[in-house]
């Protein structure tokens, strides 16, 4: 494929593009560099050590831990064991009101759930116009880590009113689809979801939830559905590893 | 609002929850005791100096300068001359085949762009598909930073065959939205667009093209369009910083 005079690939020039003018950090050259390495290696090849790179590249270890440290948070490396491997392509989720159980199965990966835990509180004034609630009125928040092939990827809450879900602390598996529990137990099918996607950094407590690195970027989605009757149903916040996932939709001329 | 046993509001424990278990960083008790002081101060107030911060709650400037990082790569504060500042809301882009200076105006923001460059290319094979070109027939690249208010929140890549606007050079304005131009020079009209949404970090020279920290988290959209006949049309990159965007769709059962 053609290269310019930048040494970029003319189809690619956003993302591997270096700078025309101002300087290149000496550790991005690195990461260049290590990156066309990871591809000669195909995924599941594993890195060698920091040591055998910085001798490589004859620069500081320093300077190559940061290198790899940008591609781990990018996702084109994963820790396996005690080395370094490369990682494969992200996983590919449809925006789509589907679940994500049903999302991560169509891409032939194993879809699983962990339960963080399910309270029952009285609903705070700003959750309840987004559930059809009245404050103070119980309401359940559910709260799991998202599991594919058993690799923890996204922690998931769910806030939906007590009445509509009575028996959910008794009748739900809660390593299941909650939609499924929703449509083939209650009933209730979706009707709309409006979303929202933006990146955040992890928290301390989400980073220890789902095994991540601190301060990893994540892609968090709020979900507010309704019922076919138009009714507000859940809210629905759902961090994914953002080194891990990405989102697709297909958009049309209205 | 309620607080629950580990100090976080009921109705949003994911974003802001500390671990239950585990030990909470230093820098990051800090932080949320900032991100309260931000609330107080509202949207435009200075915040306190680094000094100041550090004598306040006791701790090093160094811990002070890591909660700052994190609030400002989260969009929280932002530089504004020698101070630091609240920052307002993130700008909610809505995933539609509207441009983006449509999306923009709508929220009360002017638009703008500012052109990097427009190249003429042989389209490199993997390229061609997308674009509905031959590999190594002309296409044009068109880069232009995004533009909110005279603040620079992007940067775009558009790629088309030079066939379906072959006087794009000297016909285009390329301070105005190429839909614009598609749809009243040339008669072309979108029909839909596959999209794909994932988060990256900055590189150096997106980071310089665009005016921000490096390694900031973005957004990075990857749009393949078709016109109304369903002829692949153009692909596009629009990568847009992570701390001023977010992403808003509507999802309909199938």
């Amino acid at each position: 494929m053609e290269k310019n005079l930048q040494g970029h690939r003319a189809g690619s020039p956003v993302r591997s593009g270096i700078p025309e003018h101002g300087r290149i950090p000496k550790y991005y050259a690195v990461k260049a560099r290590i990156a066309e390495l990871l591809d000669e290696l195909g995924e599941g090849g594993t890195l060698p050590t920091e040591r055998d790179l910085a001798e490589r590249y004859e620069v500081s270890r320093e300077t190559v831990r940061q290198a790899l440290r940008e591609l781990l948070l990018e996702g084109r490396l994963r820790r396996s064991g005690r080395g370094t491997v490369v990682a494969g392509p992200k996983l590919e989720q449809p925006l789509s009101l589907a679940s994500y159980t049903e999302g991560v199965r169509r891409q032939g990966r194993r879809p699983g759930r962990q339960l963080i835990g399910l309270e029952r509180f009285p609903c705070p004034s700003d959750l309840a116009p987004g559930i059809g609630a009245e404050p103070g009125e119980p309401v359940w928040h559910l709260e799991r880590v998202l599991l594919a092939d058993d690799e923890r990827v996204g922690l998931e809450s769910t806030y939906v009113r007590v009445a509509r879900a009575p028996r959910l602390d008794t009748d739900f598996q809660p390593d299941s689809s909650f939609y499924g529990y929703l449509r083939d137990s209650l009933g209730i099918s979706f009707g709309e979801a409006d979303e929202k996607l933006e990146t955040v950094l992890a928290t301390p407590r989400e980073a220890l939830l789902i095994g991540t690195p601190p301060a990893l970027p994540m892609l968090l989605i709020h979900r507010c559905s309704r019922d076919q009757e138009g009714r507000p149903l859940e809210r629905v916040r759902s961090l994914y590893r953002g080194d891990r996932f990405s989102f697709t939709t297909r958009l049309r001329a209205e």
